[in-house]
């Protein structure tokens, strides 16, 4: 089996590019080093490759069921490969040390759990839920509630899930109606069904911390009047909470991982006078979305490389096979008793391999770039941390949804190199492809992102949200510029590419009809992810400069395959954002 | 459950674009009238919806399996459809009076089987290919072979498969090894293994019909040294030919469809003294791949409409999905406690719904298109049949590869309209994605029709068929041009692309290195593909002309679509192409 990450890849954008050593001459990050960081990354890959991918197939084959006692059952491997994961302390990584964590940077940390999201996308899930969990706690919670949960969850004792979504309210959570109403102790009564929760019920860990969206009684309507509440599956004193599993969604993929219809207050496992799930209060009342846009973000970002990853994997098992399988000959080999060659010899499998390099390795440098700002507003203040967190608000959207679209192509072209083998389940792309699948669609579907991003994020404060993401963008290009060669050539193009952005921004607000502004909002968001994968892609190159040898030439030829075969494709999208099209808003459903 | 297919589309690509009432003037038609043409597409869509579709899921989650006696096992429901289709007649649908067919004409036989291809994909497959099966040997067998193997298939008591691909030679026939010897009673012996071979073994009917590449003792190497043989699974006495189900793979999709790997002349089935399957040589040795291209073409034809109908049912699927979920609120109303509305009011789902209407509208009338290419081909001579030949050979490659590839996206569209519920396996869209992601792999990889278009169809007798294709086109686009509105702004369009395309052509041949001119064939086959498409949506325009109601508004809305969302991608798409771009032709696999 091939590797499912490249350890030169990583190396070369943690520490070639990104610089991320430099982090640790930073107070938070003082007790670290290059040996460290060195040290984790092993540490996950070997873990990864022995531990989490030799199930994944398995996993995917015999997918949790709920046995007659109510009690999700899954494959041992399962619960092998996370005891070993708590006990590595990983889940930590990028925890305070106060907390129990191992302060890494938050670029470092993602790096680690890359590893594990390539090597067995499922499982991976559960303790990755549970960190963006725990961080929304950490922000928001009582120290209380941080004892509590936090520290369980930070151990590997505890898992966390995010309970937003209903059978009735998917992408609008203004229309939840998980309902909550205060007890007598000061906590909190929930009655309502909760959709789509991922690792929402299993017996992988000691308890389970669900964070769940809800409305408080005379709460004002849509997304004002969500308030967020921790109910865990056991309370305190360890009585089963009055959570129930209504049934595992059967999924064409990602089955690895749970995913669950759950009641909560319906009597099942607490026939109390009281009823309702037993639940706690995060922060104040009504601002439950505020807090959980933490969580999100975050899970934002963890789908855009749970998407990177599973690419990834696809990519390299691909070129495995495409340097052992043989068949066909050069075209300009007329000799039918000549050898056959590897398949890599054929430049349309050649094509097939770059593109999935150009969108795996271009959507890990982005995730990582998305990361280090994180960490950048974990360590600076003023000016510089209001712009890493406004420029890493703005990329979050396409930091999400690119991934999710090409890394999924690149399980596409992954299963084409392999032909008819890589449409049957002996081998390992088809997985791939079917695990992807779902990340265009949880954690805001791609149209949502697209809202998002042209509706939201770009406009916000006056549009400094844009300005920032240009001339970010134009830094690089400018450098690109004055290296010349190549990175001239292609600085040339995003300078147009990313001039256009902004202009087409402008354009397609100039309607006067927020329905016509945001009726491509889906083509704006795939433009602009085109324009900044090319601009990580000039910065890949700026960071190979002069160097010499397989792996820089390996970057070089990606970096030119995307500014020669991608960006371009912005300019037919653009051209239709700034046409203000109206094909879809003149629509009447009755044609179709 | 939506219907599959739309009766209404059929009728308005048969009837109101393309006559076909006008082929009953031609003698072989001429028993027929537009009372039989409905007649047989009422029946057709009764019977698929009502035998055909409702096993389509159950035959997916049942795959067919090697008992313990080594027959294959499938669920009842595919014997009973089966059974019904048989005694229906619909299997002879375009074949001879005197084979007992019914000599409808291609293009009404296509119609008829896409509406069983769309209820369910992996139970027509077994028809269909006895269908392409007894063209070929009608066409090619000698008159014993046509009574003995072609009567029965007509009847529907015989299927056929064709076994071209072994394991190491699957793009590359000319590597094949079966191995065909001649025995003293003037049959031959065949020995090796098939692979990949549908329907390859079932027991769904009373024979299965083998039609076989193999390599004659002397032959040349490469395709020229190819002969074709019937194997058949029973002799005509009774006893089971030597041709032993070494394993079904497991697939993806399509998983009601048996795939094979099949042994010839192993000795399981016939422990003879003369070694080998019993083999009965179709027409001259060497000249296989010859015979063979003619159900090659047909299966390329299928497969393409195969790709459409998945597709189009998927998008039926998910336009009734989205007209009865209810979720979010217009952009342009904020508050929070009106009544969610239908998400096909949402701009960005109609985008999605419109866009799979103009793929799977776009493919099925490609695809009807081309049968009337055949008949054309069947009843007309001279010039015109020597056009409709030229034409339809041209035209082959992208028939097959345009639908696999955008009716695939169709289905991708689909499950992301239906959000969360699509990727379950509770609604149908998760299995049509899986299934159509079988088409862009058989019956030659996308890759391959790539090559066969820019390396062969478009650069043969001196480029006519280039030719003809671009003067089609641009007959069309006159007619565009003089009906002016959008007609004549789309006609302008498809000006401008036809012509890039037969510059870009030029261009790419004047390389002057076979391999750098084929190195983007695959990019050629997608511009190509969206060109055509393009020309048939003016020509659906064109059929629309004045007309009113809804119904032709979704035609034009559908045209507008592909016009401004579409055609526009292959603009980067030339430019590539134009620039002889070498970024795969000089990428060292040690890169990768």
């Amino acid at each position: 089996m091939a590797e499912p990450l490249s350890r030169r890849d990583l190396d070369f954008l943690l520490y070639e590019w990104l610089d991320v050593v430099a982090l640790t001459e930073r107070e938070r990050f003082a007790e670290h080093s290059k040996e460290t960081f060195d040290d984790v990354l092993s540490l996950s890959a070997d873990m990864a490759v022995q531990l989490f991918a030799p199930h994944n197939k398995k996993a995917d084959q015999n997918e949790p069921y709920v046995g007659d006692d109510g009690r999700v059952v899954m494959i041992d491997e399962v619960h092998e490969a996370l005891a070993e994961f708590r006990k590595s302390g990983l889940t930590a990584g990028s925890f305070d040390e106060e907390l129990g964590g191992l302060q890494l940077p938050n670029v470092v940390g993602r790096a680690s759990l890359a590893w594990f999201q390539a090597a067995n996308p499922s499982s991976s899930t559960y303790p990755f839920l549970t960190i963006g969990n725990a961080n929304l706690l950490t922000e928001y919670g009582t120290a209380e509630q941080v004892d509590t949960w936090v520290k369980p969850m930070v151990e590997g004792r505890f898992y966390g899930t995010m309970c937003l979504s209903e059978p009735q309210a998917g992408s609008t959570l203004a229309d939840i109606t998980t309902k909550a109403v205060p007890a007598d102790d000061g906590s909190w009564r929930l009655t309502g069904t909760k959709m789509w929760i991922s690792a929402g019920e299993h017996e992988l860990s000691e308890n389970i911390v669900h964070l769940v969206l809800a409305k408080t009684p005379g709460a004002p309507a849509g997304v004002k009047g969500i308030s967020l509440f921790i109910a865990p599956k056991y309370l305190a004193d360890g009585t089963r909470n009055d959570i129930a599993l209504v049934g595992l969604n059967h999924k064409m993929g990602n089955r690895g991982t749970t995913n669950c219809l759950l009641n909560f207050g319906d009597g099942t496992h607490s026939p109390a006078p009281e009823k309702g799930a037993v639940a706690y209060l995060v922060g104040e009342e009504h601002l439950g979305l505020t807090y959980m846009f933490h969580m999100m973000n975050e899970a934002r970002i963890g789908v855009g490389f749970l998407a990177t990853a599973i690419g990834y994997a696809g990519y390299l098992t691909s070129l495995e096979y495409a340097k052992t399988r043989t068949q066909g000959r050069p075209l300009d080999n007329k000799d039918p008793s000549s050898p056959p060659v590897p398949i890599i010899d054929h430049a349309d499998v050649r094509r097939m391999l770059v593109a999935q390099k150009s969108y795996v390795e271009g959507a890990l440098a982005l995730g990582l770039y998305a990361c280090t700002l994180v960490d950048e507003e974990q360590t600076t203040d003023g000016q510089a941390r209001a712009d890493a967190h406004l420029l890493l608000d703005v990329l979050t959207p396409i930091v999400k949804s690119w991934p999710s679209q090409w890394c999924l192509e690149a399980n596409n072209l992954a299963i084409q190199v392999h032909g008819g083998y890589g449409y049957t389940r002996d081998y390992d792309v088809e997985q791939a492809y079917r695990d992807n699948r779902l990340n265009p669609i949880h954690e805001g579907a791609h149209g949502i992102h697209g809202l998002d991003l042209l509706g939201r994020k770009v406009v916000m404060n006056g549009g400094k949200g844009l300005q920032l993401l240009v001339s970010t963008i134009t830094a690089t290009v400018e450098r690109g510029e004055a290296a010349g060669g190549e990175a001239a050539e292609f600085a040339a193009a995003l300078r147009t590419a990313v001039d256009r952005l902004a202009e087409v921004t402008v354009a397609v607000w100039s309607a006067g009809d927020v329905t016509v502004s945001l009726a491509n909002a889906t083509v704006y968001l795939e433009a602009a992810g085109h324009v900044v994968i090319s601009w990580i892609w000039l910065e890949q190159l700026l960071a190979v400069g002069e160097k010499q040898g397989d792996f820089y030439d390996g970057k070089r030829a990606a970096a030119r395959y995307f500014f020669r075969y991608e960006l371009p494709k912005t300019g037919p999208q653009f051209d239709l954002l700034a046409s203000l099209d109206r094909t879809t808003v003149d629509l009447d459903p009755a044609w179709l």
